[in-house]
């Protein structure tokens, strides 16, 4: 494994200097583009690391699988009368759609559908952003995780297009608390600090049949770690999911920190960083790195 | 396996009655609805089947997967400038999208990708009917395969919607040949009649990495295999490809005929057959049916 | 004249009770509906009237004729870079062309146009509400003149749809002001009450070259004048614009609250009133007298 | 006039060479940009000209008033149930509303519309194409009214994006006769080739209540004529109408072959020319020279 690694970081390096950091919001421009990690976490608890695997990055829209999950352990398949299953065919953060189609966004993954899933959690727990926290601290086994309060702010302080979101599902009695309320923490869990070996290891309960490996904490059933799966694998990519099945053959999720998680199932969980993206807003050596990993490794599902 | 496949016939025979048979045309609607029928092919050679697995039906959109075969043996991925490789979040038919994506259709498996497709194979083949019947005929191993040519007459007569389409990408260049001769040639496969062991063996080298179990004949690589069940995972069941994903996980494509095809990679081929069709436009029967056998056996690719 | 109205009266009062009252807000839907008022105003002075013309009702939409002849005076020409002159093609509260046409509305009498006008009178005025509601009073002279407060509090409580397109133009930069604040003051404008004698009284500079008939104010200059007819003709009766255009062939503005005012250039404003809307938003009475006021006058401009 | 008119081509000159030639077909690409031509005709009969006046040109979209008239007198009321009379809000060709709003055209100046409209006619006439080169003679008064074949063979040529509509209209069955057929007739329409004389005398019968002035004939009756002329003023000018009024205040209909016909109702048939066109398609010196004529000579409807 060390040695295909290796192989990969020779082969994917070159391509940093031809992508674009994510600049929507100052906060995250920042970020040294010259960066490239990969964890790999096996689920009987191996870990494969090289390059910058520790550190820390904005995991973005990463934490809208966490948020998912904590939603389907509370809601179950209820709530899925809020949010579709489906593929969007549109850019993450269109209205058109949602207009079209009475306020229900197609999945938890674009951005008006991780907002709804914040809303239910929102209503189910005190303090969500406190909930998230301690969740991806257990699911990661890392008690020093925190969120970046300057990005968070940066990504309050430019809300109108999530607001607008918002408020149309709202129109549409598809969001029950107050919006800024849901949007500040939204965007708290969004930036939350985590590194390649953090998230690999808190997405591991995905790769084992819904425990993690590490602490054997059941998170999900194996049917919904499933179908959690199968939702990465349709609509985790924004609007390059179908790009990526054909190219990688894996569940993923990515942000637009630059971060990409992929599961083989009943088998692995991987990270891959590299802050600069493509057009579709998915880490570029991300991508290639994944796409080589899995073509060497025989990952593809399919 | 037969255990099993005698009680999905009990759980799935008492559904029939709440779908409805295909009326878009008057030839589909003579069919008796009160059919069903599974084939599983494995790709060592051993066929299952219960119920209706020998009478022919219209295969329709299925046969979308034997024109991208064709296309991709012959154009490789300079094909995939002409049409994308995403799911498209709307319904079959619409030219919404492609208007405003400037005639480039989504995937291969929409209506207007189907007609891309199909224009390439008219000029890449003298007689592309002829090479189609031929190909599907080696494919199942069965020499006896036609078409229904009173379902394709009816499909011509009824073409206007995707002659729209097929002139809508015309404007935007992305359309070659005569529109009404493609057309023609498009319904005619569309009208493929074949029963569900026809179909399973004929989809089997997309659970053999690309060879044909029965015959030997190596139809694509290993990877063009993985990639033609990543676009079917994605874009295979209309607008409901993610539910099917989440439900079955396995990819897929189906048929307005009630036919749909699923592959359990490096092991089965499979079809399910039942005419009457749920709100989406796939058997309302095979999906549960999938849905229990990938359940029961644990099929699910994620 | 009064032959003609009273005429008009008995001809469209047998169609009260085939609409229906706005009932968007709770507030609005009070109203009794077995209601129906004309007021005309020449511009020589003379006011004929008949019917519940001097009952109060809300101006709702109207009011945006207003906005837009303070910002007209404020900023000229160079507003139209924020808002467009053309008809929309859409329900006025679509968000659909404001996402495709990256937040600029199409023309200032759809909701998210006339938002965007308030949002350059809040940066005008240190009080846009004050202004406006002084403005209204002089156009008028009624110095009685109000606003519903108990109508703009179900208004700003029912404020999603409109927050939400206030905040996509903010994402797209065409939004300057605090959203919640504008709103507020749009709403106030919306719930201001007035009779058709007041209306038609306060819409007479139009129908004047730009001066007050009664008060000899200078409010626009001829030019504008006829811009501020042109759009209203175009755009004034949401997606009905053509609808009116056609069958009675004035420039005109509508609102929820059962107003329609008119203009019959260089001769009279008018004012009908009557509750219940049909399907396109407009009186259904209302539309029906002007049609007849139109045809038996010979008003139409065309 | 005369004055005035020398006036206007002094001041309009000069923008020529700041719009583009329509290329869309290599037929109308050979024009030379470089004239311009103004024709005015009283409902008295005195007629001003000044310039290319007497050059002819494909009138293109300018057909389409005289197709609506012919349909209007065949039709009446009933043929509103086939096509809109509301602006669109979308570019002339785009067919998403058309999908959107079941293959009902919102108008009959955007080509989808007269599409329907040139198929109702087809239904109506053994020749269609001969009865309305019959009727543009007599409203012209000039019988050496013809098409020009080669524009008309190339448009034909390139009929895909027209074609792809009236199969779209076709599938939702609002359209009647063969496509081809239609397209042909529709195409030799819009190849007619006149000069800004014939026009403007053409366009008489719309600023004389519906009498042709040099003739007698009755073409249409009062109330129609101003219907027309109010169509014309919502959706004449692509998707310009509301600048057009803004700016011209004038009912007005114009073609890609840089005309521009214009009504003065009760007064005026204004037909201006010159090849050039702005973004919208329209000529832009001729857009130019009817603000000016309709402001020296206070022309504006508002």
């Amino acid at each position: 494994m060390d040695t295909i690694l290796k192989e990969i970081v020779k082969q994917v390096t070159p391509l940093i200097g031809s992508g674009e950091v994510a600049s929507y919001i100052p906060a995250l421009k920042k970020v040294d583009p010259n960066q490239f990690g990969i964890a790999i976490y096996s689920k009987s608890g191996e870990l494969y690391e090289i390059g910058d695997s520790r550190v820390d990055f904005s995991i973005q829209s990463i934490s809208k699988v966490f948020s998912l999950t904590l939603a389907m352990k509370h809601y179950g398949e209820s709530m899925w009368e809020r949010v579709g299953r489906e593929p969007s065919g549109q850019p993450f953060n269109s209205l058109v759609q949602l207009e079209y189609e009475y306020g229900i966004p197609r999945n938890p993954f674009i951005n008006a559908g991780a907002l709804v899933v914040s809303d239910m959690n929102q209503s189910r727990f005190a303090s969500p952003q406190h909930a998230m926290r301690e969740f991806v601290r257990r699911l990661s086994g890392n008690k020093q995780i925190q969120y970046d309060r300057q990005v968070a702010d940066s990504e309050f302080e430019f809300r109108a297009r999530n607001a607008s979101m918002a408020y149309l599902m709202q129109s549409f009695n598809n969001f029950d608390n107050d919006v800024e309320k849901v949007l500040r923490n939204y965007f708290n869990n969004c930036a939350i600090k985590m590194n390649c070996v953090d998230l690999a290891k808190a997405f591991s309960f995905l790769s084992n049949k819904g425990a993690c490996p590490h602490s054997g904490e059941r998170v999900l059933t194996g049917q919904e770690t499933k179908q959690v799966n199968a939702l990465m694998a349709t609509s985790g990519l924004y609007d390059e999911a179908g790009n990526f099945a054909y190219r990688v053959g894996l569940p993923g999720k990515s942000g637009v920190g630059g971060g990409i998680v992929a599961i083989v199932p009943d088998q692995f969980s991987v990270c891959v960083w590299s802050p600069e993206l493509n057009k579709a807003g998915n880490s570029l050596a991300g991508m290639a790195a994944l796409e080589a990993l899995s073509e060497s490794i025989g990952w593809s599902v399919f």
